[in-house]
């Protein structure tokens, strides 16, 4: 896949639409999110049209990966957050808005509100291990 | 940095804490959450420890990226999800529980009552470039 003209994200990518674009490479991008969560918050895209990570090539997320750490550091640093989010959706119930995959990385502070809602629960007995002996199945094949 | 005996997500990767284990490669180990959000809630780890994000070599950073499209394919696949979120938390302030570094994959369905407190907010006019300014100075140190 390489472009989808009528992709925001896409469009960005080209220069089509305007961004505060902080990091580019020949696999990916990262920019200022323009509704941002918290005053810095970036978004990390893949430079090629991809709407969910179970399509992304391995090769590619690598390279997103391997960007990562670079843009934290600069993330903590210009911000002065104590700590940040990271999170990618997949999936309209997951709260994907654009199909275009975006890892956020979002600054947090003490009391902003923000997070995950968290609702731990716990397996039956013998639960876990049949999931287990399912996953190894299909990452087998 | 290798191994933390007082941590058990290495005490996991060394076989002394028993964890139900999908995946296992040079660079990184994935399992299931033992407290999971949704069923088949799985955990990707980098196998040495590194306690937050920005401080994994790119290296090893980009190598949990490579496993995750195809976790992804295997979450879907084994749980029959429609989306999920990928959530990784650096230091208390963001919900780090764990000082070694975890991506959540977590499957999602509707009416589940998960995901992110979604607050968007909005840059003044000049503050956006200011910060590209600054991230690109960052950046480029």
């Amino acid at each position: 896949m390489a472009a989808d003209s009528d992709c925001v994200f896409c469009r960005i990518v080209a220069g089509e639409i305007p961004a505060a674009i902080v990091l580019r490479n020949e696999a990916c991008v990262a920019f200022l999110d323009i509704a941002p969560q918290a005053e810095g918050h970036l978004l990390l895209i893949p430079a090629e049209h991809y709407p969910r990570l179970e399509e992304v090539p391995a090769d590619v997320l690598a390279e997103l990966g391997r960007a990562m750490p670079r843009l934290a550091r600069a993330l903590l640093e210009v911000t002065g957050a104590a700590g940040f989010n990271v999170l990618q959706n997949n999936g309209q119930v997951a709260g994907q808005d654009i199909l275009h995959v975006h890892f956020h990385l979002i600054p947090r502070t003490k009391g902003d509100g923000l997070g995950y809602r968290w609702q731990p629960k716990s397996y039956p007995a013998g639960r876990a291990d049949e999931l287990r002996a399912r996953f190894q199945s299909t990452l087998a094949e």
